[in-house]
């Protein structure tokens, strides 16, 4: 059964396993892993491993760290350390970096251009923008005064930019930063992004990391063609949170539900087949174009922006006591 | 039956009255019209004129103005005046002056307070504010310098307040109203809010008057405690635009049909009151707290916030080529 | 010599006392005295006693407390705690509340209403919406629930608004006012305001309290008419920050400055008054509407208001190691 | 005498071309032209056509074509309209096409790529990004359908980049940009930027275009290093408005014309070196870092933006009625 029976609208891989696992059980090419972490947090990880895994699952085949906080987006300032310490863990984990320096206790003294993806102006799409506004920009100064302006201590160059959408610039994401990066040789790219789920309670509350780059597509707008190693010529990981569910996604799941439940009471009249079908007629072309979004996301954005900014500043400044502040 | 049967979340009579004649027929003691005015533009009427009505319509007495204008949100500087000239004929109409003034090429010299309702921060929630941030504001000159000032024409004296919402003031809207109108003696008020609509085709594309005031509950946020002339002290005319729907709604909404269309076909087992049971046991508690809203809100309520202030200036201080400007 | 002899253009008691003492010596009627406390931190009070030297001072009778704290603006999370403290201190010892409150590991129990002055899109104009923004406001949660809500502790009543500025609104700040203390009874009033300084050193460094209410023509807005016990109704606070000088005011001086410099050395043919009117003759008019900031203004606002509102919160609710979160 | 002499701080030709003259006399190798077009509006040029002269005048050889409007930042549709189309006839003038191409009534078929400077968090610093925001972008739309899109007229492909500042990037504007113009190859680049001036009266009330790119140190933010068709690899049109006079500069221009003034009248002791050395003495070191802004900038700032990207669509895209609108 091909990709196109699915109509999972999810950048989340961790959701299309569920799906994939609850629909045909283990999937052979994929390893799944799973652990908490105190506090309610846990970290999953989904691992692809064959190319047929990687069809199945309908994204490339790589690593996919998942971290879920119940609490994310309520306001407790330690918890908040406490998920960016976890965040800055798992990325310092997936950096193209040495055995050595993956210790988040050993300094770092690598290159890294972050991205924030998305629209600035579109509130629940502006997170990669967001969390380039509150990043300690290291490169500048280094590249004037050398480590002497960080009294010697090893430091990593780290520089940013938001591209904007092609709606707003004309051109293509991977056109902007294949360009920057040829100029600028950072060791890798590191991109932020809102992303779509498929299930609202994942809502602000779960952060994905990924080795494979984004795949077209993803995200709440247009940022097409892959942003990758191939395509950037540098190691691309991305950094996502769902912001948003897509109306006719919750609409399909929930009539999907009725029909089981239906089924399951009094009928079994109709096959799988039927009645996704049947679903399907019934969904409105009006959902097209409209997005499901928590009440408080002009919040949610604040918060996440700043408790992801500081997981990339400990990540790769290492960790001190206080980051950039405010 | 009675209204907590029908638990419709929206704050359109329009589609109140939609919902009831559907279900009942007509409805005595509810007048309903309709009339095309070219260019897709469809003004309806619905006048609740008996309280048993106003129970049946869950909404007080009143007269309810809707423009449908489905081009509304799109780019198109005339046609956005063609609108703003309707709204501002609509509300002519429904204020508190003699018939002479009535007609909109007649000079005006009333004095109104217009209250933005709703958040600023939260940008569906935003129409309010911004519609004021956007109005001709005349009282103080009035006050300061008289009608010289404005080449001793008739001049209506504006005023425009913002009073936030309640996690952000910790008062009721009614008691900052209260208070300002019985300081600065406006003839009436006028009130502008983002509405939630049952229907996801209305978003951004329909306006509601009326001069009964708000309704406890309406809008997406808590603008609690009615705002009407018994309440506030002066005649309140409400005006609205729905910009978001429940999540809650949009997935009940596609369960009911979904029911309807199964037992049409097949079964018929099902009465209408196990349905609705069935269809609400399905739906996800997780869904409090969700709006849907179109991907574009926050270009939507930039045009319709230049749109409404436009017909509330012409309205108020005549048709002049040029209102305020950009 | 009246006032008006003296074109000092600033919102500072402070600079007024300092300009007064230069010219005249020490003024019958004001008390002056200046308190290190440690980290650079100066408290200064100037305590007006009588309606002479409130002519002379060009502001009514009362008390003005001044911070000044050269780090205020620079970043550092630590630093700010302690200026909060201190202004919380300070504003609890001139609440209109009972000796034994005063002290600030008291708790309180009053009903406070914060007015943020000033226009929220000019950005040095915008501190007082932004410290309303940050301030935690428990007015309506008392009102619902009770102080069960709070675990049975003694909490404040806080309210916040933001009235806009006349020429958004057409009705002066003290109407709104007004209005609103007649309604919801707040014991008190605070407002904040950004401020004109005439030192340019001063911009951002500085927090002056008093408790005479607001002066007439303060602010680079223009919150005309009084805010104070008597035009509002309850006693009035009020806290500002300077964040602009007049961009004649730095001409006017510097100019002052080099014909003092020039008369000095070798002529001393002009006595003040000439040299007065000299340097006022050559002050541009296109000077007027012009007004003097900090490059990075929208950065300070951005912290002062975090700072001032952590303030208002411990000097009103008490000192939680936590207060609103960011 | 060296261009250290005259600490001018001003990004207008017209302003050095002034200041040069008046010191001078006329300066061989600049050539100057004033020529008025109705409403007010002045357009003069300052042509420096050989290397001394550019020495002279502290900028490089080419042109720099200046309109001033006095009402420019005052509410009025129509004139507006009239610069617009005044700043659209001189930069087509000033683009690199043919002969032909230079009427605004023919069709353009170039590639254009329009750079937003500055930093779009510090009002009178976001024009460029501002005037990016409102630009009628085209480059994606013919890339993916063609001339098709727009009925097979002659369009030309528009793109746009905010890049941001040094601070917020970690990188130089002109590194980004050589990339994007590497993988993009736009025909040309347009940059928008925010100047400082000398003169008060000049603020926001005047547009320089020049053919010769950006000199460092312009702008009020530090965009670093040239850009130009040398660094960038396209021919550099700029664009900029003054919205900012340095603090510093107003002082010491109205303490020389002071000097000025009391030498002429009794003294005449001081020759010219001694009155600059005097003035600088006593300019104050804490002017630094802080500018002179009017007092609606953020009104003027929304305005000019306006303004300008209508002159950039009606040069690029040719003279429709209608732009983008709002």
């Amino acid at each position: 059964m091909q990709e196109e029976s699915y109509p999972i609208r999810t950048d989340l891989a961790l959701e299309s396993q569920e799906r994939l696992q609850k629909d045909k059980g283990i999937v052979r090419g994929v390893r799944f892993s799973e652990e908490p972490r105190g506090n309610g947090v846990v970290v999953s990880t989904v691992i692809i491993e064959t190319e047929n895994a990687a069809k199945a699952m309908g994204r490339p085949r790589g690593t996919y760290v998942t971290i879920e906080a119940p609490e994310m987006i309520e306001e407790d300032a330690g918890y908040h350390r406490n998920i960016s310490m976890e965040l800055a863990k798992i990325l310092r984990q997936m950096l193209p970096v040495s055995k050595a320096e993956r210790d988040l206790d050993k300094g770092l003294e690598v290159s890294a251009l972050i991205v924030g993806l998305g629209n600035r102006e579109v509130t629940p799409d502006a997170l990669g923008p967001r969390v380039v506004d509150n990043l300690f920009i290291t490169r500048h100064i280094l590249n004037e005064f050398g480590k002497y302006a960080f009294a010697d201590e090893d430091v990593s160059k780290v520089s940013g930019i938001v591209p904007g959408v092609m709606a707003q610039t004309g051109m293509e994401c991977v056109e902007i930063l294949r360009g920057v990066v040829k100029e600028t040789n950072p060791d890798f790219v590191i991109t932020v992004d809102a992303l779509a789920a498929r299930n609202v309670k994942r809502l602000g509350r779960t952060i994905q990391l990924t080795d494979t780059g984004i795949t077209p597509g993803s995200g709440i707008g247009n940022h097409r063609n892959a942003l990758n190693q191939e395509s950037v010529g540098v190691p691309v990981i991305s950094l996502g949170v769902p912001t948003v569910v897509d109306a006719a996604t919750i609409v399909s799941d929930a009539m999907t539900e009725l029909i089981e439940a239906m089924s399951l009471s009094d009928l079994e009249k109709l096959d799988e087949r039927e009645r996704r079908e049947l679903s399907r007629e019934l969904l409105s072309p009006q959902l097209n174009g409209l997005f499901v979004t928590p009440k408080n996301i002009d919040d949610s954005i604040k918060q996440l922006s700043f408790l992801i900014s500081e997981g990339l500043n400990i990540a790769l400044l290492g960790n001190k006591e206080e980051g950039k502040g405010i």
